[in-house]
């Protein structure tokens, strides 16, 4: 078999990240590129398709060797088409049928999703969420993304659009989101509103990298802004739980490095709150994989896509 | 085929309703029974095979012309198990295996679930969404019951108690709910909380009928009440929209009859705080067959359970 690879991409708010895996999805090569520059939509296309280029290249790969290709992305996908509806984040994309332009230019099968569905999906097969029947993938960072795994398979919802745990309402009344909705989980614990509070407390600039190890330390303040994140992430999952009755909750991203006290909260607010039924059967675990679980949930994507015709 | 009838059971907090239904879901006999005296399990237990009996007698049929008896309850169940985890608002009942109790009497095949899921059957299979992928279904009363219907058959969860989405949480704080928990939409939207309401602003005892009837003659005390628990419900909802991306909800049970005014509430806080992909796509219907929808999903229940054996 000459196809022994799969190129993943992973697109985010800051970095393009393009990798070369195996079929085991094994990280074989990994390039890390600065969006910072790639400000019109035509420039981040030609620097995807040059990564890739580049990625086959080096390795001495050629078309034939390559599966195809996944693409994780940050925004709302028509996974099916092959559409980026938008990026909240990254303006100039509306409607893009990206998988097109791709394919056309690459000569490679391409597929996309949402990046929190990339790395439910990672998690699920390879990650914190194995065995699981009924999944539920959340990624803190400046936004909150999440994903839905049910038996065997992503959650899409009826525009691929579901998973949005960051979105969901936990009061009445609120700040507004970035999304357009109010008092959104994400408004509240998303990375830069704790730096705002943790900038308040604290009365300098503070990383959350500091704030967690200063919370670690026992420093009372800090700790304060952690038991307020796990607090109301616990509120919006209480919801979640009663819901979907889900076995398995994963929880990844930079946020989820503060540690042992997030979590214990998270699951006491849990514990204590959602209905006992659901409360007894679920685990809230951390994400296993880290920063690559989008790269290869891509990749996986891309099999179980091929496999699947 | 003698088996041409099915034995659908509905039990409520004040009524215990049987009927038999043909295999099109027709109802051809009904009876509803008070359980006001029915206090104790096994008087409730004897009550049920009591009026199954009846009805075959009534009816001039025997158990060869019964294909199986469907129950709704209200309440978390094992359906894999028969087994009742408990009822919130019926003491006395906890972990009862009601399938094995029951078949053992009736020598009948014996199916229960939760009445939401029961009604978001029915309404899949026959009502307000019909041709739905991802739908899912509330119940306004005592309780606001809910169910989720994907892909042609009922989302369970790890131990089928997914879908209550009366027992979200709207607020980070606010009254205790009787599952608990704090803050649920059940415990502003639920009969009593309206009805506590409406006493307060209108200073006397007044019927969810009356208090629709004021509201459509114009009154805006009456009208303000029922946009309050639009507006709240609607909130919730924004949730249920942004985490699963149904493409319709459906509305029923007692407070849905309220009308137009409520369904436009909840539509517009949808259509503005929820997601573009996710409330573009959605649909907020009225359920369609009224009170017999928990007969008719449980007499459903039954068939589809059977054919899958």
């Amino acid at each position: 078999m000459v196809n022994r690879f799969i190129i993943a991409v992973d697109l985010g708010g800051t970095n393009l990240k393009v990798a070369l895996l195996d079929l085991k999805y094994r990280i074989k090569d990994k390039k890390v590129l600065s969006t910072k520059r790639l400000i019109k939509k035509e420039a981040l296309i030609l620097a995807i398709i040059d990564s890739i280029n580049k990625t086959l290249e080096n390795n001495r790969l050629n078309k034939a060797n390559i599966l195809g290709v996944g693409l994780g992305l940050p925004g709302p996908i028509d996974t099916e088409r092959g559409i980026v509806h938008f990026f909240p984040n990254i303006p100039g994309w509306k409607e893009v049928n990206l998988k097109s332009i791709l394919e056309k230019k690459l000569k490679l099968p391409v597929f996309l999703d949402n990046d929190a569905n990339m790395m439910s999906l990672a998690e699920y097969k390879l990650g914190a969420a194995q065995g699981s029947k009924y999944s539920v993938c959340l990624t803190l960072g400046t936004g909150v993304g999440g994903g839905i795994v049910i038996a065997d398979g992503l959650y899409r919802g009826a525009s691929n659009a579901g998973g949005e745990i960051g979105h969901i309402p936990i009061n009445e009344r609120g700040p507004i989101c970035n999304c357009g909705g109010r008092a959104c989980l994400e408004t509240y614990i998303g990375n830069n509103r704790i730096l705002r509070e943790a900038k308040r407390v604290f009365k300098r600039d503070i990383s959350l990298e500091e704030l967690s190890r200063l919370a670690k330390g026992k420093n009372r303040q800090a700790l304060g802004i952690w038991l307020e994140v796990g607090r109301r992430l616990g509120i919006a999952l209480v919801g979640v739980v009663n819901l979907l009755n889900p076995d398995c909750i994963v929880i990844g991203g930079g946020v989820a490095n503060a540690g042992k006290m997030l979590f214990d909260k998270v699951r006491e607010v849990i514990s204590k709150q959602a209905m006992s039924v659901q409360a007894r059967r679920v685990k809230v675990v951390k994400a296993k994989l880290g920063n690559d679980a989008g790269l290869i949930g891509a990749a996986i994507f891309v099999r179980e896509s091929l496999l699947k015709k």
